[in-house]
């Protein structure tokens, strides 16, 4: 978020999309991932989450102390929120009022609370380029709740226009994916774009955490702020990344908090 | 709602189902209802009513002074919610959780707040008569805000089981169908179920209104507690009603007002 | 159809979207435009039609000897399938299988067979362009049965796209629409886009019936080939304007009938 | 089928639900399955599978020659359709029809047919007992194709209720399940109910294919008519289960084949 000074490096969160279940069916390990993270993206209905797997999800987050955050989707149940979608403005802002409010029921029910809103999927890409999704994205969150936190790439417009229109926002970085000597994410498909050496995973955000630095793939050092790592948790592999990305950072004394508090 | 002592006839709320639309579908004259009605029943997207719509239909009653309940439904778009469902107590909570929370926020965004809860369909004839619906429906109001009020029809385990949760409750009676003479609604199908001249409908509601009865089928004289009226728009002959309905009640002095502050 | 040979202008069939309803709502008035038109653009499901809608619009357009044809759409009832989406080839390929096959089952129950296939909103102007798109509907259309017709725009790469796939192709002009002289649609939004006059409407269609020709906006006369002619039936006004071109037409003796049998 | 003479016991088919993911969800292990069974109960977009997951699961089914069926439900991808529905006999019927004939077509397109129907879930369950629902499922099956052979539970109403409406039947055991005196399934929750010994399960199939007859749990032995048996592959001790079956039964020389051809 805007308002932690830069100079505290050693202090990071750990966010996840949780809860991606759907009636009779499960995707990721959440029970495992829920003792990773520190902030916890809930589906919310649209691309997964129908609303007992929302309850089950919430209640296992605020057991632990995990914060909430509303992950909000283009409404795509067989695609997965992945597929990109023309939604006009009143339709998008009103899906994500929508979206929001039943997670912030859900959680009232559970004795929780959502600190934070996180786009799923083909919405959050759109979002971080396309500024009238981004604008739209924005003003639905600062409508329901202009405390909540937007969560988003750093220097992506989805964080401009949340800032526009009054709301905090916090940056994430991706734990397994490369970032280019500019700071921003190798696309998917180059080389060098997603990264599966748990070990050499875990030492790249320590040094984000404790340095605010990762290593570029063409071997420069690169400055790249971010309040929260995402870690993924959809197979056994990428739990297990999860799992040694949280060990490395708390042996070298980073502090694992939410970037807002639950 | 049982703060109100018997004793003040005088004062009644006349609610309507609304935002029954979804998509480029339209279902009734909402316009000309919330000119009529004190009280909006808004669909939360289970039955009817997407994002897009419940944005529109809470505006207009906002605008109106109109206040928001939630009209919330078994998971069942194509069978309008009239379709009865085997929903397990787990899953059918979560459901009302989610759709009263996606309305609140919908109200919060567009400068309003939800009063109350009404199921709808097949979810109101269920929870009248069988206490475990009727009491998962009561816990997943209750879990959400305790001071939300559960309407429903008199004498009906709906209510008990709201009473039972610690909700406040208000009853309601429907313009054009018939009574028993124990003051129950004649059922479909049995002569008498339904009323359709609007004088008659409206000179009936302003007998409740005033003295607390209605003439039943059999010509006696039945007492029926309610604190609203359920008028209809979904054709214009249900406007044509309402509109009368809403006439007869204001030329003779009663006080058209919701049953609980918008 | 290609095979028809170009020299028999005074024969023409009139299409129209049909069924368009969902669960409980209905869309534009089915039973006077099953009196106006030859073929039945039959929503599949995914755009608007469930089923036991499908099987009312197909018994109704078999009861007068009207073709069907499936109107197929991107799965998207909120949007009425008008919003883009970026689909898999796979999974659009499936999705047009699909709802071709849910409504042959359907005539076949009531008596009736698939003639024809029209991609619905958003998919048909992007298959008219994009050469992806194109060739998955036609692929699609193709394994499940090369006989069927492809309706689409002249000059569209859905055509050639189902021509390349061995399919028999049609095609359509818009009764309410202006042509450039390049005979191709003005643009929404631009001026002469839309025509209002049924009159004005009716002679133009007569004109294209007899002479192969529409006047540009431009006012200079243009060519264009057209196997059907689609008129609306979503607005009063627009029945009167369908029933207007069918009554200019048959009463200028133009054969009014399916480009391929029912 | 009834066509089958009773004493060929040594033949028998093994049939299992298949194809029950949607978009990213999977369920079960559909590739270990299908190199057990002969007959697929394929998911039709209702309780479970989209389009695309049909496609591939009827691809795989036909590339080892396994038959195919389509596996209709009501509409709850939520609820997976295990959730009794109040249907009225019109939506039904359209909804079975247009399952089955979303299966044909991608059969079809996938170079194959759809053999049989099954219901799935509380369809099954509900036709099993209910005769409206039984000739709603038989009417919609045999409007579509009368060759279309229906499997049901033996003695059960769906079955009367095929043969009634013309159709060819076919008779189901459920390996895993244990059996009354009186030839019926042990109700779940009852103590005996389901079974989870492969090798019992196996031992018990191979006599119920050879004799024709099974061990109730009271230790009597009951003739049950079966052509073919149900196996689960929705965890990894039902498919090993399924796999003990097949073995058993191939090695004792039973001719293990669909009960239709594919």
């Amino acid at each position: 978020m805007d308002r932690r000074p830069a100079d505290t490096p050693a202090r990071i969160d750990l966010n996840s999309d949780l809860g991606e279940g759907l009636g009779p069916w499960r995707l990721g390990d959440d029970e495992r991932l829920l003792d990773v993270v520190t902030s916890a993206n809930v589906a919310c209905g649209f691309h997964a989450g129908d609303p007992a797997t929302m309850h089950r999800t919430v209640r296992a987050a605020v057991e632990r102390g995990v914060t909430l955050g509303a992950h909000v989707a283009y409404r795509d149940l067989v695609g997965f929120g992945r597929r990109r979608m023309d939604v006009p403005s009143e339709e998008l802002r009103a899906d994500v009022v929508y979206q929001l409010g039943a997670l912030q029921a859900v959680a009232a029910a559970e004795g929780g609370r959502v600190a934070y809103v996180k786009p799923h999927g083909a919405l959050y890409n759109t979002a971080a380029v396309d500024p009238r999704v981004a604008a739209d994205v924005a003003a639905a969150v600062a409508a329901v709740d202009p405390s909540l936190v937007l969560l988003g790439l750093p220097g992506s417009v989805a964080l401009d226009a949340a800032a526009d229109a009054g709301l905090p926002v916090a940056t994430e970085a991706f734990a397994d994916r490369g970032y280019t000597p500019e700071g921003r994410l190798v696309p998917r498909g180059e080389p060098g774009a997603v990264l599966h050496d748990p070990e050499e995973v875990a030492h790249r955000m320590l040094r984000l955490a404790t340095d605010g630095v990762v290593e570029a793939v063409d071997g420069t050092v690169v400055r790249v702020r971010a309040d929260s790592v995402c870690v993924h948790g959809d197979t056994p592999g990428a739990v297990r990344m999860a799992v040694r990305v949280r060990a490395v950072l708390t042996s070298a004394g980073v502090d694992l908090r939410p970037f807002v508090d639950a």
